[in-house]
């Protein structure tokens, strides 16, 4: 017998129609011999809406409190799922992140996991029975003394991984309201198309960089312990993506037949992100020029700094620093930026919201050095002004106007042949009971 | 410092508004030095909406995963109410069963509470703090190995009072909308007064008679540990009724100033009952007439049966049995009733919804063999017809028709002299630190 670990996200359980699709889908899966544990997250819209509750009695609901609050959420849905499966004959339990035995520190909001008990959940799976466990949730400690804590963004992505390891499970798939990783956002570059595997490494920084399917956090712990992570559409029934170590042997049965090594290909994937606001803070004088200065107090405040120029001024003196945030954090991030700047006696501190990042991503990277600068002379050629630079290991990224962002994702996707070249064939949707044979 | 635990019902926390207010009434409580710890109920309807969402996706929802569902319900309101008075200035916390240390049996939907530990409440009280705790829930195990339960009809009255009992608090105070216990039915008896002490077998009798405002349970518990419970309503600010044991000294803040002494009064009150039906099986043959042979299927199918009467027929052979089950249990039990009439060859079975019964209800009642007569010649004289009698150590009901059994009420009310006569002055409304003050 196999074991999978399914996760269902919020928008895939948001109405009674589709827990009942979610169901005729496990039970498929079940009906194909697998043993099936099912991470899900809470209906819809009603994190937001229990948050909205809290705050109509308190301006600033404590953590503790909210996170019990939030809990509530995804014991509805698991509930509903299970009883949905039994209504189909299915054996099917829901469990809430205790009695799944997830472990987590006491941290409220975004607790980290740090162990998980399966012992529970392994003995209904050996009984045949679904175990449907409540997402984004977690426990600390036990009886009386025990906490309920929520694990924060991606938090029911990582609650399946962590079970699909604790489990051994053969692999973590999950459904969610996209058919799979792309390489590039299909919205933006109609050229974009799925990918059939990328590796953990390429995917993180995708997800960094903005692609927004997968949480960096899960993707991690999936890497952590060689776990395949496979993205599917809930809706649909295509293979999705697998995220996978680079030339590491899957299972068979997402070994496609006919996979054309894509891995091959030195860039899996073009990312771009409108959240990147630009901060410069001009003529630091001499005395004053040491970089921790200016961004010590924005890692105390938990405001993340991406690209980093820094260059004395042509006198030589004074010296002009200019760095890129998240255009989310810019407010929180100019009232240190501005404190810290009258404290160093730099002469003005200048923003600019304006501008994107846009990503080549890929394994390739790091033994191309042609890839930068073929990537530079794209953007150049279409009179794209790049304003910044900042690399990985196995990304290259580019600062430009973001009036121009769009254009610079589909310009790169089209040059480093992402595109039609090597178009995959369209897998076409198929029936439930089909995917289960076909996959299971 | 005193400890009080206090309950408040789905009503009195049915919108935000009223948490606010709920919050204003212990904050005004916890400034007055006394140590509280509240059971809440899910907010208004939220449990029957939680259990038709479930019955959306089953038809007969598995009593295991309803109760995960419902106790989401008042771990909502816990929070909530948590908030509100964080949002005072108040410190509390928010506790769900399995915090509060509420163990139960594993008997789901009817779960009975076995042991408390308070450790955890005691602990927030010492600290100052008011613990919030979810009323109607509890847990049986810890860890991945427990599961969460529901304690049934008046479950969160029952936590309340155990809590109290565990925590050795000086009383419970159990808020609801009525503002205390009432020689009758006020809607249907005018002159029905408010008692300001009633004995908890009593009490008892009322609730198990027909009076809603206590579930029997929760009055017996506090009868087996002798805690004292008074029973207030949350809009207004009267002192409500004190139910103790008769003769008990109460805690000075509960014994009021000229108590004129009424548990001298022999009857406490009249409680009135429509949900009654009337089963007649007729001709049951002499070999066959033994009454456990129609009784035992009945229990075993956890139908109550209440007044009973049997008799041999004109020829000294037959038998006819009547006896009376709850209106709402009149179907099932007729489908018990049935099969055992074909078995025992009985000749028919009758039925009559439209009785009631009405019942006199005091300590009285054991020591003053006149007032069973004096009750029937009060209705005789009225012409309302006695179908049937039971009686216990302290109650006479009489089974009557359900067309003049408010009528019957309202005589034996004023014959028995509960009303006008020895009437007591009427509080008028405090605002809640008036209450403080007064009650603290």
């Amino acid at each position: 017998m196999g074991v999978i670990v399914q996760k269902y996200g919020g928008s895939s359980v948001a109405d009674v129609a589709r827990i009942q699709a979610v169901a005729a889908r496990i039970a498929a899966r079940v009906a194909g011999g697998d043993g099936v544990a099912v991470v899900v997250s809470a209906m819809g819209d009603t994190t937001d809406e229990l948050i909205a509750l809290a705050q109509r009695v308190h301006p600033d609901p404590a953590a503790r409190e909210l996170d019990l609050l939030m809990s509530t959420g995804e014991t509805v849905a698991s509930v509903l799922l299970a009883l949905a499966l039994q209504s189909r004959g299915v054996r099917a339990q829901a469990l809430t992140g205790a009695q799944a035995g997830i472990y987590t520190c006491g941290t409220h909001r975004r607790a980290a996991i740090v162990a998980v008990d399966a012992r529970r959940v392994r003995d209904l799976l050996d009984a045949g029975e679904v175990a449907i466990v409540t997402g984004f949730q977690g426990v600390r400690g036990a009886g009386p003394d025990s906490e309920i804590t929520t694990l924060g963004r991606g938090g029911s992505d990582t609650s399946a991984v962590a079970l699909a390891v604790a489990l051994a499970a053969d692999w973590c798939e999950i459904y969610t309201d996209v058919d799979g990783i792309y390489t590039a956002d299909p919205r933006v570059v109609p050229q974009a198309r799925r990918l059939r595997r990328i590796d953990y490494t390429a995917m993180l920084e995708l997800a960094q960089q903005g692609a927004r399917v997968m949480h960096p956090r899960s993707v991690e712990l999936g890497s952590v312990y060689g776990l395949p992570i496979v993205v599917r559409s809930s809706f649909g029934g295509g293979p999705g993506t697998v995220i996978a170590a680079a030339g590491a042997d899957l299972p068979p049965a997402l070994a496609y037949r006919g996979d054309p090594m894509e891995l091959d290909n030195k860039i899996s994937g073009v990312a771009h992100d409108r959240d990147v606001a630009r901060i410069t803070v001009t003529g630091v004088p001499q005395a004053n020029r040491r970089l921790h200065r200016l961004f010590t107090p924005l890692a105390a405040a938990g405001i993340n700094v991406d690209a980093i120029a820094y260059a004395l001024d042509s006198e030589g003196h004074a010296a002009d620093c200019t760095f890129t945030v998240a255009e989310s954090d810019l407010g929180r991030a100019l009232q240190v930026v501005g404190a810290t700047a009258v404290e160093l006696g730099a002469r003005e501190v200048r923003t600019r919201r304006d501008v994107g990042k846009v990503s080549l991503i890929g394994l390739g990277v790091q033994d191309t050095p042609g890839l930068a600068a073929q990537a530079f002379a794209v953007l150049a050629a279409a009179g794209i002004p790049i304003e910044m630079v900042t690399t990985s290991q196995i990304r290259i990224s580019c600062i430009v106007p973001e009036t121009r962002l769009e254009e610079a994702a589909r310009l790169l996707h089209q040059a480093f042949g992402l595109g039609a070249a090597d178009e995959l064939p369209t897998v076409a949707p198929v029936a439930p009971a089909e995917v289960a044979a076909w996959v299971g």
